[in-house]
């Protein structure tokens, strides 16, 4: 997804540390196109002391005076709305939205998000200028997300939808150590048993669901070669110790 | 998912605004379990003022000496982590922990998601007392979110799958006027085109793509009866315009 084709649009902001939040969270999340509309305090150092690492997407925003100035050149509009308007109008949750802006990025189209006063949000007549409406689906109890909270959301769904087949799959999929095999595996169930019998723990003779929840426990977890080769070790010690322990007469059975 | 089985758990924050943003986006997304482990300031009006709405979740925050205490009795512990940690351990993005989070919710366990220091994270110590590791997925150039953004992306993801299946999955399912019928709509072509006809910007002899364009407009848009009302009107009215405003030799014909 090229990100430069997708500007984040914040109306009339009151508070400039909104502005360094919202700032820090698209440079998080690779976004860089922040169009201030009116904002009420800008340049300000509540906003540079919010942004933190993000400033230069400060000192890149480009302020205007109106709403139709900053989208003028988009072929995508994006309103972000609380519910309950009066005139229905598509409305999209963040993740489906972004499908939706990752195809217009596809096509080569400017997009807009545009993102309204932390009071009041967008008006009426500027919901009208945007082709579609998001809705971050917030619990009923307190459905006003915090201004820089909506950005970070959004953009963190695009973000998402960009990674779609990058991310593992499975929580192992980066790991240091190739993990066993079967084969390995079932040596080590005979090393854990010969020895468990060994240090009078197992009684062959009832033997109960012992192994059964000792495989269970280890079959769970994946081990990987390096862990294997640690508890085989331990093992080799513990019959070692074991051996050295026992009383001479049996020893000399 | 019964939220009050997870707990938001933020060790050792410096900043009281974002224990009152965290606090803010909990709420926004349908959770009201904070733990604060040794926080640096806390109560305090910076966080009082960016909790905005969600006093109570700050009311009622417990607060602890330990990462240890504030977990004890929790089954599944989720500790958020930058990449490139010493020892892998199993690392999830939002959505897929969030499975994993529900799921364990799903058999009443208890749940902690852990939150380390702003400058510094989690040590390797509090990240080996979890179960699972969760990493959001940030750009490289500046991956370090703000606390309250990340416990609002987590919760965001929380809040999307327990409503999954709940959340509309077109944008038009709440509407306000049924959408209308194939019928309908070929109705309306067959008026529409009578009237473009009529008043001379289609020539039957030379129809071009006209007519398609028209359909492939209206269709993508897909109208609703009250909007196909209001066309149908509109074309009527311009019929009778039209017909008035013929010469009379024509209309005599």
């Amino acid at each position: 997804m090229n990100s430069a084709n997708i500007r984040i649009v914040l109306v009339n902001t009151s508070h400039p540390g909104n502005i360094g939040g919202a700032a820090r969270a698209m440079k998080n999340m690779g976004l860089s196109r922040l169009v201030l509309v009116a904002p009420r305090k800008f340049p300000h150092e509540e906003a540079d002391w919010r942004a933190a690492g993000a400033q230069e997407v400060l000192q890149q925003a480009v302020v205007v005076d109106s709403l139709a100035e900053a989208i003028a050149d988009c072929q995508l509009v994006v309103g972000t709305s609380a519910r309950g308007r009066r005139i229905p109008w598509p409305v999209l949750d963040p993740r489906r939205c972004a499908v939706d802006v990752q195809a217009a990025v596809g096509r080569d189209e400017q997009v807009a998000l545009v993102f309204g006063r932390e009071d009041r949000g967008l008006t009426n007549e500027e919901l009208q200028a945007c082709n579609l409406h998001l809705h971050i689906p917030s619990h009923e109890d307190y459905p006003s997300l915090n201004l820089a909270m909506a950005v970070q959301v959004i953009s963190y769904e695009l973000r998402m939808l960009a990674l779609e087949g990058q991310l593992p799959e499975a929580s192992t999929d980066e790991w240091d150590a190739p993990f066993s095999t079967v084969e390995n595996m079932e040596r080590f169930y005979q090393h854990l048993e010969e020895t468990l019998v060994q240090i009078d723990f197992l009684d062959p003779a009832a033997p109960r669901q012992l192994m059964a929840r000792l495989r269970r426990l280890y079959g769970r977890v994946r081990l990987d070669e390096m862990e294997l080769n640690i508890l085989r070790g331990i093992l080799t010690e513990t019959q070692r110790a074991a051996t050295a322990a026992s009383p001479p007469e049996k020893a000399g059975d």
